[in-house]
């Protein structure tokens, strides 16, 4: 039944909880964020530096329960009412969000790579963005239930939407030479049906379904149906070509508004506590270092698309955030949340590898610009709302 | 990276946790633990009835983690003590209940399998107790911190270094036909070191680590602590060839001992509430019930060989409850408690069936015994605590 490997993974995982631990309690003491320390033990334990681990499937189910569950905490500690809110704020953001990128990413790539298709390909890998780490940064932060934040979260699910279109039209350019309007429609409206589905038919089920648990006499029933919650309507998500995390937010973003949102936050904190570290290791996992290394002269081309791709890919979402339409809110935050690629850049570059529309060579510079787009983020985030925090300080 | 499966595992984790909760409730309601519920529910699921779940790696890695953590828990809620005062009666228990089935299954296979070294393997096999079953239908029932739960657990921690020395043996005389006896004196004596090393050196550490631990900012740490240490010993455990669930049993009964045990209980128990099911569901997967079927002619002799043998297995292991040494203490319910051979049984058979030792035959019917200990052990001890009740009830 394949078992043998089990003890190797739960080595595995001692090794990633004790780097994690090691080195985001030491980021914290630098005045960097926590993310930051458990991103740098994923390269330090990978095959870049110490070589020591090489994820498995197990690891990244782990993984991927982690970010589920990160997303599904941040659902539970959010304000429905407030997203509604700020809804034409994060719409504007996230249609700048690609369109800037997009443009700017095709016309810088053609000078490097002289084809057309491959400029599309990585202009539209340059417009997803990838919510965790942004949103695991403002947790640290205790900035979770500011407008920027919210405007972030929102943002990120409509670029989830758009992306699957974007993915859509390009995945079928790039596969059968040609776009199927129909089906791309048909996708994207059952995504936004989903999306309003959960959280209204989600508001008349959950008080039903907390109610039965509460009458369930068997151990752990109110964990284990907050739990179930979150991982069906992620599945359905995943199902309808949406990321799981999407989904996950819904579910959280329902139970929010139930009278047992606080037990449910205590029942879900252990075990995110264990399982949201496992998925940012993993991310550094997956660094290779190796391509940043000046001196190799192989590389030294690819460093310098990758640095202005880089530079494209972190303005482009900096300007996203002047789509901000409300007053008093820190439209540089909002842009720089937006910044990370993260495992959604990760799935475009593979789509296009395994397809073999793009190269080894620019694989691995959108997998690099992945990393600085990840790993600039929580520090700038940290200074931001230390230069902000610095005149309410003097008052 | 081998990522693809992971939305179907995430499935499976969905329909485990429905039918298990689905199913320990209706047990609940009829007056049977919980856990045969959870049996039931992955018979169901497995390839007997519905077919739906065949557990890949990643489930059995969450089901393994899930019986750590029973045993870690139950270490928790348990006196070292109280052990050290049982320890004589444990240890008269684990010798009779080896030296019976053994002995007895020797001779009862005989006439089945006309073949020495497969009697002889055949009675080994019904050596093992698996303490997971019993100790779950304890904790179901309350009666965790009862004498009788102490010498059942006692017991299966002192078989299972003899199970090891067992396993040495047969497996020696198997694979390489000869017995080494300086191997298996060493393996013997690190087993024991272990046990005594963490309990002696774990309790001496243990509060130094909490108060680092409590020194720490970043989120989690106490739970990342405790679910560290739990598989760090569960980890040197397996790799001394000993079962994970001692060292994670150890673990407990470490960290029961300092002044944050209700903290790390607290902690810890969101995560098992999740990860137990998974376990004993995995467990029902592996049942095949064809083997029962009394209609099919092939398979009816070995239905009178399981039989036969079930009740040596079952039988045997109720005598040793007679080692039993202290009064006041109820030696049916400890004998009963040693029957379940659960997965320790499994591995036996495994071995065997992997070195050709025995045939696929004999090997569905160690598998059957294994099935019929686990199932018959929470509906028994239900009804021995229920009648043990009725006169104090009647006082």
């Amino acid at each position: 039944m394949g078992a043998e490997h089990i003890p190797q993974t739960i080595l595995q995982i001692i090794l990633i909880l004790l780097a994690a631990k090691l080195l985001s309690e030491l980021a914290l003491r630098l005045g960097q964020p926590p993310v930051l320390g458990e991103l740098i033990a994923g390269i330090v334990l990978g095959g870049s530096l110490l070589g020591w681990i090489e994820p498995n499937e197990s690891l990244l189910l782990l993984a991927e329960l982690g970010v589920v569950l990160l997303l599904f905490e941040i659902g539970l500690e959010s304000d429905l009412q407030e997203f509604l809110r700020v809804g034409p704020s994060a719409l504007l953001v996230a249609l700048i969000g690609i369109a800037g990128p997009f443009a700017v990413g095709y016309f810088v790539s053609m000078p490097f790579v002289h084809d057309t298709m491959v400029a599309v390909f990585i202009g539209a890998t340059l417009t997803a963005t990838s919510v965790g780490i942004t949103a695991r940064a403002l947790t640290d932060m205790g900035r979770l239930r500011t407008p920027e934040a919210c405007i972030i979260l929102g943002a990120a699910v409509i670029d989830d939407v758009l992306g699957l279109i974007i993915l859509a039209i390009v995945g079928g350019l790039v596969t059968t030479g040609c776009v199927e309007p129909i089906k791309i429609c048909t996708t994207t409206i059952l995504a936004i049906a989903f999306l309003f589905g959960a959280i209204v038919i989600g508001n008349v089920i959950a008080p039903h379904i907390l109610r039965i648990t509460r009458k369930l006499r068997t151990r752990g029933v109110f964990t284990t149906a907050a739990f179930l919650f979150c991982l069906i309507l992620a599945y359905i998500a995943h199902e309808l070509q949406l990321a799981m995390i999407v989904g996950a937010f819904a579910a959280g973003l329902v139970l929010a508004r139930t009278e047992d949102q606080v037990h449910i936050q205590q029942r879900i904190k252990p075990i995110a506590d264990i399982l949201i570290p496992i998925f940012f290791v993993t991310l550094g996992l997956r660094v290779d270092i190796s391509i940043f290394n000046p001196f190799n002269p192989d590389t030294r081309s690819t460093l310098l698309f990758i640095a202005v791709l880089s530079v494209v890919a972190i303005l482009m979402k900096v300007i996203a955030g002047l789509g901000v339409l409300r007053r008093n809110v820190n439209k540089l935050v909002v842009g720089v949340g937006m910044i990370p690629r993260g495992e959604v850049g990760f799935i475009f570059a593979s789509v296009g590898f395994a397809s073999g529309i793009i190269s080894q060579a620019t694989y691995s510079a959108i997998i690099a610009i992945v990393v600085v787009t990840t790993f600039i983020t929580p520090p700038l985030l940290k200074l931001l709302f230390r230069k902000a925090d610095k005149p309410a300080d003097a008052d």
